[in-house]
């Protein structure tokens, strides 16, 4: 078998929020296709990937750099030692070969959207659900057969007053998700407590709701939003400061006693154990979440599991950023704690495969070869062409 | 006045060098030129830039995102308050509008390219040379009329034996440098302490000499080479383990007593600090080597001094990463402890204007205005299709 083309093209996403950083309405999607001569169902097998939103697509790295990498080497020299699949790990050496390390940023973007394609594929090759594959690969065995999920979402909206702020929570909870998730720091304290307790009047109490400042405040300002918000006992306050700022994050976690959530920012296995070393986080209390859409893939995600289970973390503290089926998948096969999910943003990205209810705030996998990507008709729909075209 | 364009290209280096990570045969620059309506000896101001290599070029980000975030915010919203010259400060904010924070990779390097054209311009439409406006802007006016500089080299070649190593240290001293560098790392410690033993041969003494693993080591690796360098009493030992790998670096600092240098592949102020908060550097032994031309250029390179000066250290510990005239510029304009450079590799973008010499291992920046891309002719040469053509 071999693999014989890879195809990357931008996708968009039309919508108008924002959070406390960035507006999304300019917001692009690398997707990829790694395409095979391997016959499934009597078709090509194709593998598809995707980057997840917030770091806009990377073209011209896959373009110019990893692509050309992978398809410049000796095609045998990609597989595993059947030679029946793509070697995964092999692919991801080919396609970073001669890049420097550090400066992990859109390079990790670049190789996440590349090497979710390459494990679609490995999964359908496979003829299992990735979830699966991850299980008997790399836990034994193990798997959750539901995962608790949370919907990213609560963005500020262009329009005044909290309506479409609590109906946006309100659909949450009647698809059937249990804790949501809001940004804060987009307005000032008085006014972000303001939203926070509207959508508590949504969702019963604070341990139903996280909040997000998306690395926007400094100690002075993320320690008044400590105070302001700790009578609410949230289910956690994430990425208060820069993600970078481990320092800041150690001296916050002496003033609050909830749980922090973090690591969504941190592009490597580096990134994070420098984070666990460093941050002052509690593995019994605070929340890692990693994004394997963003930084480097599932591949590098497999050497953070590994960075912090040696630094004193259990994987049921990390619940996985960026809403992807991916993220769903890995938490179920590889015994996570959580994954968020996109159901109403960022389509067609964000969420699962049509149809799959949310229980109790539970999501549970299917059993579609691979990441089930033809399983969620408006995103196949757009990775298609790029694959089968 | 107002920017009137923004063009970025591609160059290429040939070459077949490589260092203990990667090879550089493939390795590409982006060229920036920013464009202006400002009329100098009858010709329009054009800023040019460029990053440093290592890090390929960036065409994606810059034509995606960076460039177009500027072109389309106001003229007006760009300049200085007396409205005759380009604010780079507000410019650096435009290129960096909806960029999250962390994620400091690629992007970083799109943004020094375009901010190296920015200051070019700036200093060009100042009718200064951009060491002398940096001096008078950041450092009350005080400048050195002369930078320590040392040629980064001492690359593998394909070839075997010593014979082009030797060849090489020899023509930097007869160019007048003092202070040379090698790479180690690339072979095993017994034939790199055989490199080391044949270049000091070359430069008289091993505190002539500094060495750079680019950070290929782990621990033990790092250690080994320590022990079997310390002998040399080398100038410094540079870039041991992973750049992010802090721990590694306060665990050698303890057992290595001779000067450390590393930073190159920081490419932020936020992770140059906690390379000073937690990876025991020493700010009376060490050295810290940010690249303005790699991370996010002189506009972030400024708040790395800041930043490392509230932590204690003298900007007499900065000696600049790249090679770039930039570097030599703020290395006399503010004071910093010196600039690396390419005599000979990375052509045309390394080294500085063309016949100024090098004297007892110092530089002096020159006096045309800008960086003085158009003094050294065949970087102008490169350079002046984009932005004059």
């Amino acid at each position: 078998m071999r693999i014989t083309d890879i195809r990357e093209s931008t996708g968009g996403l039309a919508t108008t929020m924002r959070n406390a950083v960035i507006d999304f309405s300019r917001m692009t999607v690398s997707q990829v296709a790694v395409v095979t001569d391997v016959q499934r169902d009597g078709k090509s097998v194709i593998g598809y990937g995707f980057c997840a939103n917030g770091r806009y697509a990377q073209g011209g790295i896959l373009r110019e750099r990893l692509i050309p990498r992978v398809l410049e080497t000796p095609p045998a020299d990609l597989l595993d030692e059947g030679g029946e699949n793509i070697d995964p790990f092999k692919v991801w050496d080919a396609m970073m070969r001669n890049e420097k390390p550090g400066g992990h940023g859109d390079r990790a973007v670049a190789a996440a959207a590349f090497d979710m394609a390459v494990w679609d594929a490995v999964a359908k090759i496979a003829s299992e659900p990735l979830w699966r594959l991850l299980s008997n690969r790399f836990n034994g065995g193990r798997a959750d057969t539901r995962v608790l999920v949370y919907p990213g979402g609560g963005y500020y909206y262009p329009e005044s007053g909290f309506g479409r702020l609590k109906d946006e929570m309100r659909a949450y909870l009647d698809q059937g998700y249990r804790i949501v998730k809001m940004k804060i720091g987009g307005a000032d304290l008085a006014t972000d407590r303001k939203r926070i307790e509207a959508v508590i009047e949504v969702v019963g109490e604070g341990r139903n709701l996280a909040v997000d400042a998306n690395g926007r405040f400094d100690l002075e300002t993320a320690l008044a939003y400590a105070e302001g918000i700790a009578s609410y006992g949230l289910f956690w306050y994430e990425e208060p400061g820069d993600p970078l700022d481990y320092a800041l994050q150690a001296e916050l976690t002496q003033r609050y006693t909830g749980p922090f959530a973090t690591g969504e920012n941190l592009f490597s296995h580096q990134d994070m154990r420098n984070l666990c070393l460093y941050g002052g986080l509690r593995p019994e209390v605070d929340w890692l979440m990693p994004d394997p859409a963003l930084a480097y893939g599932l591949t590098e995600t497999l050497r953070i599991i590994e960075t912090v289970e040696a630094l004193g973390w259990s994987r049921c503290r990390l619940v996985l950023h960026g809403g992807t089926q991916l993220a769903l998948h890995m938490a179920a096969g590889l015994q996570l704690g959580g994954a968020e999910t996109y159901p109403l943003m960022f389509q067609p990205y964000g969420g699962f495969a049509d149809g799959v209810p949310v229980e109790d705030g539970y999501v549970r996998p299917t059993d579609h070869p691979g990441l089930g990507i033809e399983a969620k008709q408006a995103l196949y729909a757009v990775m298609r062409p790029l694959g089968e075209g």
